[in-house]
């Protein structure tokens, strides 16, 4: 299996320390070793970084901890393989473009017998987790040939990821940028930090931050894990078939399937 | 303008010494400060590095300098702006997945009053750079709806990319981590290095490599750039018109439109 690490903000917003604890999890706390990834939007552009190696060992992640990326949208990945060898085309984050939109996902779980129509968004890898992503755009693209708004595009989303919840397990996170969805199929928390701020201790490194310090009042940052990554906090757990979309930190919809 | 910088070998191959030479000209002796990228293919992955910094003031092209990503295929690029502001998803290289491959581009010059048809792929940015690549990729794609051999595609991006340079400056490298096609509208400069190799010596920077200690003797490695990067060998100057196809450091294929 794998983890996820997903980031919604209002300003942009480093996620150094809760990468730091989700690195851990790449070879030292966690068996997570096959590989890692993770995707900041700015503006429009999206960056990507990825490594088919441990993230423990990863000379990129370091720099990724050294080097505070801002950013209003942050989904992340570890992976621990089960369908697909390691190798680059198989490290999440995967994106495509869609209505001139870079689309970012990461996918924690595994599907059983899926074979999924041919479409214009094809695998590059071998892995379900990125035939899964191509098919969703797929429909995405067959249900809507142009632009709408998110609103319209939920139902989709949100029927896909069910059917696909029922060949296995999927938890996933979505954005395209401005958004970001996210579906439970069996493990997914989140929590929202907002004023008053206070410390945050990891889990699984010996690091403590005062987000009082690092912030200003206004400032309103939702993180999404597979597992809690501070051990001082109250994160909520979201329930199989749970739904959430974010923008700009904020919960502008939720449902469950 | 830009300047461009491309690879292709036979064996994976780091690319360090011309890249440290090409970000030089990001800021130090050249004036392209408006951001620069790189895409290193690994297998069917594509890794790709940009910032829309100078790449002499770039914490990842630092990285990327001390790192060495060991690649068949590269295709880098520093910016000078000229259409569309600095930021991230104005910077090359860009990509797309297209027959289930990643397809990398990047672009040095300009094209005036270009207004392509609406396709399946979408500029997420505002440069005629990127635009033109979608184009193209609509046009391949409207042509070839399923994949076929770059033999059977060379007309196709030749005619594109003739018609583009009757619109202004159009000096591209395109792959899709296979082959590596080149296009010269007005400057673009090719070296191979196959045994018995000797020492190189950057015009940019105060760095020589042996390139004979560091290779086998079945080593060919073929280096696309704007400019010569190095100043004791003798690079090719390509004419306006001419189109190369690359694959595995060896010239497969050629020609002038």
């Amino acid at each position: 299996m794998c983890e996820l690490l997903g980031m919604s903000a209002n300003v942009p917003t480093d996620i150094v320390f809760s990468f730091t604890g989700l690195m851990q999890r790449g070879g030292r706390t966690g068996p997570h070793r096959d590989g890692w990834g993770i995707g900041f939007y700015e503006g429009r552009g999206l960056r990507l970084f990825q490594d088919p190696a441990a993230s423990i060992d990863s000379e990129v992640a370091r720099l990724v901890q050294r080097y505070p990326i801002k950013s209003e949208v942050v989904i992340g990945h570890i992976r621990q393989a089960n369908v697909g060898q390691v190798c680059l085309a198989n490290t999440h984050p995967f994106s495509r473009e869609l209505w001139g939109r870079n689309w970012c996902f990461a996918h924690n779980g595994q599907l059983v017998d899926f074979t999924p129509e041919p479409g214009l968004y094809s695998p590059v890898g071998d892995t379900d987790s990125e035939a899964a992503f191509c098919d969703l755009l797929n429909r995405v693209r067959r249900a809507f040939p142009e632009p709408v708004a998110v609103q319209m595009l939920l139902p989709v989303l949100v029927s896909v990821c069910a059917e696909y919840r029922d060949r296995g397990v999927f938890n996933c996170l979505l954005s395209d940028g401005d958004w970001l969805f996210s579906f439970c199929s069996t493990k997914l928390v989140e929590i929202t930090r907002r004023a008053p701020f206070g410390p945050a201790r990891l889990k699984d490194a010996d690091l403590t931050v005062d987000f009082q310090a690092e912030t200003t009042p206004d400032d309103v940052v939702t993180v999404l894990a597979t597992d809690a990554l501070t051990d001082n906090e109250k994160w909520i757990q979201h329930q199989p078939g749970d739904w959430t979309l974010w923008r700009r930190g904020e919960r502008i919809a939720d449902g469950k399937a």
